[in-house]
């Protein structure tokens, strides 16, 4: 090889990452080094920043743990992780459409019977989510779990709280012979992003608002269609329009109607005015079906 | 806003780091949110490549620490450290070029007479690193310090050891007024990056050489002259045509030529035969001069 210079060095570093064994690797990684060439000499990156961003890495690997990873909050506020979700889900409508997984999510939540309460007696107004689960054509799917969670009324996961013993606000359900599903709950509150670390000190050197609008999780992955990771949002809730990971769409926007005590759609009874959102997911058809 | 889609997303990420508050850090927050962006798109990243990169990036955090920077050896195998260098030290012919300065220089290095030996009875073949510093119009410099750090045997930087009291292959030396420094030391060798982390998976996933060259680092800031970081190579050592860190350039090696024990030209005495590598370097005059 020829020795450096200002003119052959991306090049030089292309042709050493052009030799992963892999070819998808040889692909994602002399692209990258060519957007990392290309971003620093558009910029005309000083040694200072360079440093700076190095530090900046440093920092979000030493704040990130079990309960929080600052790399994926990173992805979700410069809007990455949305655009991988739409890159990977190519969903044709009616489908209900993807959003980011989160970093909140945790396997094996509990099953909970039709109805059932996974808020267990936490503060907030109570809430139903009904519905039913639908193929592509309208026909109603039973049997299907749905992987539902969401924060509290402090904007707290479950995964971001240590010393919880028994599942907080996360639960899956299955729908009924009918396609129904009912997920008892409480209202789900907007919440700022953690900004004590390395990414919120980016964001406070911005006007970008650090908030998520209100909304709770759903991952439904069912056979025969592609799995589908989503959020319901409240309508009318602040910062639908500016939800700072980009998930919010119109067509995950649900109202949230106000009702009196008594009797509900389930067939239940709540004693408080609760609320009541009606959504049908609709799955995608699987290609290879 | 209006609601996140395909086609606006970029634009939406794009408006939103624009109101950082500073000129410059919009600049920077924008520009890299195209070029993150540009590459999920080009290369269609997918979900399963983008949480390995978030768990790589939370890795390279972890492994780091007072004596360990995964990211800057991370930036160093993309040749982006090198690329820094080159955007931010516009030298002219005949200034010395610089080279990165490496994650394992320590300040407040101890000053050594001219000749004095800073590798201190470790193990190694003496060597003798001796010439002038000059000016870019060839006037001998006096009183210029010279900041001199390099590995041992095993290819260990100081600050990559733990519980070491003293000074270890590093020392500053001032040129006499005749311009001349003289280092004594042992000969430098090559050795590999470590590849016991993020950046090793990824560098033995290729072909890529994980060696280094020979070298000796120097770091020279010298008033009225631009700051010059730099590395001496030894001729005709391996690995000099694939410096994992790109850091190797024609002007910067260097012979080193085989004595017999005896006389030394700074008119001290080695008892053992040694090598000696004489080298000029010569300062970029400050622009603000």
């Amino acid at each position: 090889m020829a020795f450096v210079t200002n003119d052959n060095l991306t090049g030089l570093a292309v042709e050493r990452w052009a030799t992963a064994h892999s070819p998808r690797t040889a692909e994602l990684m002399t692209t990258l080094v060519r957007h990392l060439h290309a971003y620093a000499r558009e910029v005309g990156l000083t040694e200072e920043e360079w440093a700076a961003a190095v530090e900046w890495l440093a920092a979000a690997g030493r704040i990130s743990d079990k309960t929080r990873q600052e790399f994926i909050l990173a992805s979700d506020v410069f809007g990455l992780s949305t655009l991988v979700v739409q890159l990977n889900n190519h969903f044709s409508p009616p489908a209900t459409p993807a959003t980011v997984l989160g970093p909140f999510h945790i396997d094996g939540s509990p099953a909970m019977p039709y109805g059932a309460d996974m808020s267990d007696g936490l503060p907030g107004t109570p809430l139903l989510l009904t519905g039913r689960v639908l193929d592509s054509d309208g026909q109603p799917l039973p049997d299907v779990v749905l992987d539902v969670w969401q924060a509290d009324a402090d904007g707290a996961y479950e995964a971001q709280l240590a010393n919880v013993d028994e599942a907080r606000l996360r639960a899956t359900y299955r729908t009924r012979p009918d396609g129904m599903y009912c997920v008892r709950t409480v209202a789900p509150l907007g919440y700022s992003i953690p900004m004590d670390g390395p990414v919120g000190s980016l964001v406070s050197r911005t006007d970008i608002s650090p908030y998520r609008p209100a909304h709770v999780h759903f991952l439904i992955d069912h056979p025969g269609h592609d799995k589908l990771i989503t959020h319901l949002f409240r309508q009318g809730a602040d910062h639908l329009d500016s939800d700072v990971v980009f998930g919010a769409k119109d067509e995950l926007i649900v109202p949230f109607t106000e009702r009196a005590a008594g009797g509900t759609p389930e067939g239940g009874i709540i004693e408080r005015p609760y609320l009541l959102a009606e959504f049908d997911f609709i799955l995608q058809t699987a290609k290879s079906q």
